[in-house]
């Protein structure tokens, strides 16, 4: 292994970095010396970050995204309206939150039904979610899951659970992305996009 | 900035793993989210690595490569040859180590010259590698500056300072890389290679 040759100080720091995903052992050496080259301002206050995101960061004891409080200011927020978007993982929350369109509350799954690797609905905060609808009369659930096989088969087992409830269920649409060209779009984008055509 | 909805803890993290090269916000947001999904025990080690890099690794006084003591083990290594490699940078030296080919010392000129960047010989450590020549009855200096305009005007300002003190000066061998394929060589290289062939 290339760090090999260098003091222990550093390869055990370029160790540490490779072990983090897409990151090689060149771009950890690569990054290693970066550090080095920087100010140790930098290193104290990366290492306290370090620290802190995992002292001060929980997941939101209601709906279960990201937050340093018991109960994050989605949930807390009385001015956001009794729709909830549900999605697979706090990245995705924060995504849909940046687009502006939805001021509603969250619900944050961690994961998607996935039998294939051993991962059920009890796998999933969905009793969680189900327990929300009546207790803060939620009028619509939005399913934001992934268009992959394992959001849709989600998306499909949330929607059958929920309808019975007498709550709208709504799945975010799938089409041509704005600014698309529709000649380089793949056929089964495409070919949802015509599915799902809609009155202008 | 895609992490602006994240709690403070973690954008804050994002914030400074975006500082390091080649990370961009994306990236950095990946990587904060795996830090948090990791065990504490990761986030302590890194953060250790972190400071002890900063705080235990140095130049060697005398060759200026990466060490965490006052002289490196090349220089203090008695058996190794009186022959020094000049190279630009630490990662360069651990390269040529790992070849195996080379068993004399090294001298890290930490850049290269370059008049349009305002660095001339004076920035490099071009002053030490004369000095260590007499003082440890050099014989041979090996410059493995890369193959770059500033790699070879600083090659050349070297052999040019070195030779009228009676010292042997090679440059590393530049041509087709081992495995390479002569059809896909870039002309440059290959121009090189003819120019520089030798008797089999």
């Amino acid at each position: 292994m290339m760090h090999q040759g260098f003091p222990e100080p550093i390869s055990n720091l370029i160790n540490l970095l490779s072990q983090l995903p897409g990151i090689g052992e060149k771009n950890a050496t690569r990054l290693a010396i970066q550090i080095l080259k920087n100010s140790t301002e930098y290193s104290r206050s990366l290492a306290n970050a370090l620290i802190e995101v995992k002292t001060k960061v929980n997941l939101c004891n209601n709906c279960f995204c990201l937050t340093a409080d018991n109960i994050c200011k989605f949930c807390s927020n009385e001015e956001r309206s009794n729709m909830i978007c549900v999605v697979e993982d706090p990245i995705a929350l924060i995504a849909i939150e940046k687009s502006n369109e939805f001021k509603g509350k969250y619900h944050v799954l961690h994961g998607t039904i996935s039998p294939i690797d051993g991962i059920g609905p009890e796998d999933l905060k969905i009793n969680e979610l189900i327990g929300r609808i009546e207790k803060e009369s939620i009028n619509e659930i939005i399913i934001a899951t992934n268009p992959s096989v394992e959001g849709e088969v989600t998306a499909l087992y949330l929607s059958k659970l929920i309808k019975p409830l007498g709550i709208k269920v709504t799945r975010i649409a799938h089409g041509i992305p704005m600014g698309g060209d529709i000649e380089y779009i793949d056929e089964l984008t495409l070919g949802k996009a015509i599915k799902d055509r809609r009155p202008i």
